[in-house]
């Protein structure tokens, strides 16, 4: 479990390293809402989400206690993986990041750009992780976890205290949930404070499984957001935050998420990736529908997409 | 000529209609400046520029003093028409916008989606703008220029008074020039209290060309930016406020336009047009260059754009 005093610590670990990213006041109107609501464009966040404050969390973390002789190991080809690659590049640490043979080019690139070495392997990610974790094992150096580690849900739980401290009488926050690291920061950062609902494909619903088996369990992975909301199972933190602080869960539908997208590029020029437009599907469809007058923050949770589509 | 105090009245006139848009902080680094740096994100404002604040300004202007008994009439089918069409919709006033037969099939159907009567007449705008003069003086509809008329360069600065607002000390702010609404508007705000940095692509250099003449000059108009800085003059209230407040003018090559834009995407996630660019490659490249510590201040003017180059 994680709680207030572990994103605390966070946001003192990481101040300067990342991006206090702004909040846009809306008319709820624009998106169907009768009250008042607020963006947080955590998407201008450095490497284009949130997944670089817990990937810096945990790496200074480490660092503190002298844990970082031999780099740092992570196996994703999106934005953890791009995360912890700027995260160690930005702190002059060596990075290896593991991906399936089958990780498109242009992630390999980026990743490579970023100054991370690329190791490719197997055909799945539970091979390239696998790997990574042999790896760490071997070398000692610092494995990061896609989601579910204490100083990774930690981190992403700073953009939540950034969140009330911008918008005024904060009631809710209804963000995006894959592995559970964000939801998990941002429930123990706000417990007492402000509702979290957790928004989640229809075709991903592993916050929701868990919730109604009373344990994570495995589902099956698919649809628009699985490149960044693909996480099989909620992470075993996500899952005791989401109990303890009485997370509200919900679903989205594929073509809801597209849609909310495009509904961002339409009235807000704002590009986001499907994940963060599923918790803008949420409010525009009434998935979660705020009381009068309750005051909402919408976390746009990252932009790493193609914006092909939104031509006119 | 225009001053504080016709900003400070539109401020008041226009508000609750436009967005107060969010400034993001970036370090200065991330584009090549010594100093801090905020980004003003005016192209989240309704119609996807800040050309809804002058709109605004101007009709309910009218509408203060029984002048929209007829509608409002324009010759734009680019940002400054969608803000007049926008403006007028959501006021419930009839709108007829002018445009050329050769202006493409989206921008006009944006128009109509707006709730505007789209007229298309000859083949360039100067003649649409003909066809709008005269049909406001045969109707008496309230013309609405792009950006040579008092409330429409008074509604363009408010957006500055938001600036000194969001941005503690603020010392500069960059801004693109077309016909120079924008810039009159903005100068006239800040006049004593922050520098204005009129930035205008060398292949469109209206407001350098009119300094250098001492009078507004017809120039050439050409080049990546012509959609929205393609002025073929700049307008007299630009030319006076620029004389009076002691606006500097520099130019950008249209290469440097096209980076800053790629640039704005890849380290910001933020898709703006090139008339926005145009104002970030002037600190990018060093056409303005600030001193230590100068606070500056870069307004994102617009995105009405196609994002489909930015994919990776
Ligand atoms: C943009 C974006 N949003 C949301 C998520 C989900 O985060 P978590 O796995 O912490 O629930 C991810 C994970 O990669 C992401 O990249
Ligand atoms: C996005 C954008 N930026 C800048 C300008 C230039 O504005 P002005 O003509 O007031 O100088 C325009 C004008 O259309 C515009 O649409």
């Amino acid at each position: 479990m994680i709680g207030l005093a572990d994103v605390e610590a966070a946001t003192r670990r990481i101040d300067g390293r990342v991006r206090r990213t702004p909040v846009a006041p809306v008319g709820g109107a624009d998106l169907g809402l009768a009250g008042p609501a607020w963006l947080k464009l955590e998407h201008l966040q450095h490497t284009g989400s949130f997944k670089a404050r817990g990937a810096f969390n945990r790496v200074l973390a480490a660092a503190e206690t002298g844990g970082l002789g031999a780099g740092v190991v992570t196996a994703s080809g999106g934005n953890a993986g791009l995360a912890v690659a700027y995260a160690a590049g930005t702190l002059g640490v060596p990075a290896e990041v593991y991906v399936p043979l089958t990780a498109p080019a242009h992630k390999v690139t980026k990743l490579k750009a970023l100054g991370a070495e690329v190791r490719q392997v197997g055909d799945e990610y539970a091979e390239a992780n696998e790997a990574a974790l042999a790896r760490a094992a071997q070398t000692g150096a610092l494995f990061c976890h896609a989601y579910d580690q204490p100083e990774i849900c930690a981190g992403q739980g700073t953009v939540a205290l950034e969140m009330l401290d911008q918008i005024d009488g904060l009631d809710t926050v209804i963000l995006a949930v894959g592995g559970g690291g964000l939801l998990a920061g941002v429930a123990a950062a706000l417990a007492g404070r402000a509702r979290v609902v957790g928004v989640e494909p229809e075709t991903i619903p592993t916050l929701h499984a868990a919730l109604r088996a009373g344990h994570p369990v495995d589902v099956d992975v698919s649809g628009v957001a699985a490149d960044s909301l693909g996480a099989r199972r909620v992470g075993e933190i996500a899952y005791r935050v989401a109990v303890d602080t009485e997370v509200r869960s919900v679903l989205v539908a594929d073509g809801d998420i597209v849609e909310a997208r495009r509904l961002m590029w339409e009235r807000f020029r704002l590009v986001v990736e499907h994940a963060a437009a599923a918790a803008v599907a949420a409010a525009v469809t009434g998935a979660y529908r705020p009381e009068p007058g309750e005051r909402v923050g919408i976390l746009l949770c990252g932009a790493n997409t193609d914006p092909t589509d939104l031509a006119h």
